[in-house]
């Protein structure tokens, strides 16, 4: 059934060891204590927001199904859970490239997400599938129409997976596949289990902006308040949405942003007296992808705080938080990284009324 | 941002008025009393189960990502909730055709799923994204294979949408789109919200049996017994399951089969001594996509208890229950059938020790 998996961890073993005997601290740095015991919610459930319907005659190739009819698409699914008494603002998580909503729960290597651990510290948290992805559908009308000789395979989706190999720089565990970098927190014991969590990503053939920002915008006022928190590829989606309708919108985190605004192309009104963080791990520097993406941000950060915003970058190792990933909310000392950002949202966001 | 909504509501909207007018009756039966208040658990996560690792040279057609890799293909997402000292047997909700494990959470019109109302009951409920759905991967490789011009257009996978009109009477919300049966209880009033959970569908991409077939049987051992629970087109794979090896199944329940095993062809024998429920709602023998199904399953049953099976099938209304669409997870009444079903389950699978 399985092939391959093997021959991805075997060298990797060996790394890995080399890697956390040589940089292990003699006193390890003490992870926020982590939660335990029952919890109890005051409401949990999901719904979908955004969306729209469309018509199509290429909605089936199968004779069991019809190939004309309407279709609803672009819109995204949205699960919370709201803690007894919460009075800490609701937080909305937004995962990133390849990913789902599964980002944040359970980490590879069976840990509780932030998904959990923001409940139990009195957030109501709601995460999302990005639309066209995981539990927010994609239409397959442009496949079909190519099956059906009614188009030209060009104008087939620019559907994307992202390969375990290209992807390991991506996500910083090493400079490139199978290295790893010294002291480096993702549980690549666990590996495998995270490259479940990937899925094709069809975000290249949606119309911009992703229709996940008007859903976004759309959550925000049904929540009447929401910090939006974004992840590497869906970075640019929180600043987005603000620009469209600052309308329940109390906060930005992007977590390692693929893109922030651009102060020499974009607006910073959108951003003026609106608490904002973007949070790095560690070793960006050392990678050409994340490098630049850096220093973009840091360009706006001081844009967004010159036109009177209250914007704020951390890079986790200069708050004295070593070792993080691209997947932070998955490292070994994810709930650490979360304790943290949940004392950020406390100084910056004020609780509710 | 909507198109067709108001199109699709107009005519229903007087249509469902006239049903429900003519069908009321003087007393509305008494749905089982809805839980209420904070909810405790005492864990909750989600993994995946199956998977396997595959190597491409066309997971790209984007420049941004490379085409060659090894990804993840396969694998089933499965998200649980443990109730605090719980004794009755773990159940597994495997969602049907077009749909995601959304089935099974907060309906369409905003009332507790079914997978709430389990864990209340007290039941460990783990509920999927079958194999190709949902949180759990495709594969675009057949895509852009030929996005490429490296394989014909007709080795497209055959992806489908099922388009809301055609749907119609598979759900069977009435004889036909958009008239609806008397009585019938889907809240069409909120069917916007219910055409969201659809997704495309990639079930007939898949090797056979379908990959969620061995991920139940990992997931039955890994949970060291569990009643796996069907619905619609997954409604064959726990037969399936039970046939590949019974390790871990504790009880069968086909909610709304698409197929039993069929006793012409199937051996009858790994369904000895298993509790089995078949359920059907109402207006089966309406629809010609679903009487012949009903009567296979009737055989079905037939079989499998003349060859020492405990199985049982039920028609709702032949039980007081009536009005019960295809999605009777989701109909008004949703919660007094799971509190039926509650009750067959603790008749049929006795309490953990």
């Amino acid at each position: 059934m399985r092939n391959g998996s093997s021959s991805l961890r075997g060298p990797l073993l060996a790394c890995i060891l080399a890697g956390l005997i040589a940089t292990m601290p003699a006193e390890v740095a003490t992870a926020a204590e982590t939660p335990a015991g029952p919890l109890t919610i005051a409401s949990q459930g999901s719904f979908f927001v955004g969306g729209r319907e469309t018509r199509s005659d290429t909605l089936s190739t199968l004779p069991a199904y019809a190939p004309s009819g309407t279709i609803t698409v672009d819109q995204v699914y949205v699960r919370y859970q709201i803690p007894v008494d919460a009075r800490r603002p609701a937080l909305t998580l937004i995962h990133g490239c390849c990913l789902t909503g599964k980002t944040w729960e359970t980490t590879p290597d069976g840990r509780m997400g932030w998904d959990e651990f923001f409940v139990r510290r009195g957030f109501p948290t709601y995460v999302i599938d990005q639309a066209g992805r995981g539990r927010s559908a994609v239409s397959p009308v442009a496949i079909n129409a190519v099956k059906m000789g009614r188009a030209a395979p060009e104008t087939l989706p620019p559907v994307v997976s992202a390969g375990h190999e290209p992807a390991w720089a991506i996500f910083r565990f090493g400079p490139e596949y199978p290295q790893v970098f010294p002291g480096m927190r993702f549980p690549l014991g666990a590996q495998g289990e995270f490259w479940k969590q990937m899925v094709a990503d069809w975000a290249a053939t949606l119309p911009t902006p992703n229709p996940t920002v008007p859903a976004l915008s759309e959550l925000a006022r049904r929540l009447d308040g929401t910090v939006l928190i974004s992840h590497s590829q869906s970075g640019i989606y929180p600043f987005q949405t603000a620009a469209l309708d600052r309308t329940g919108i109390r906060g930005l985190v992007a977590i390692e942003p693929a893109a922030c605004p651009d102060p020499a192309k974009d607006d910073m009104a959108p951003y003026r007296d609106l608490p904002i963080l973007v949070l790095f791990g560690d070793y960006v520097d050392l990678v050409p992808r994340w490098a630049p993406r850096l220093k973009l941000c840091r360009a706006f950060v001081a844009a967004a705080n010159a036109a009177g915003g209250k914007a704020e970058l951390v890079l986790l190792p200069e708050i004295g938080i070593a070792g993080n990933s691209h997947m932070l909310m998955q490292d070994t000392n994810s709930l650490e990284v979360a304790d943290w950002l949940a004392g950020w949202l406390d100084r910056h966001v004020p609780a509710r009324p």
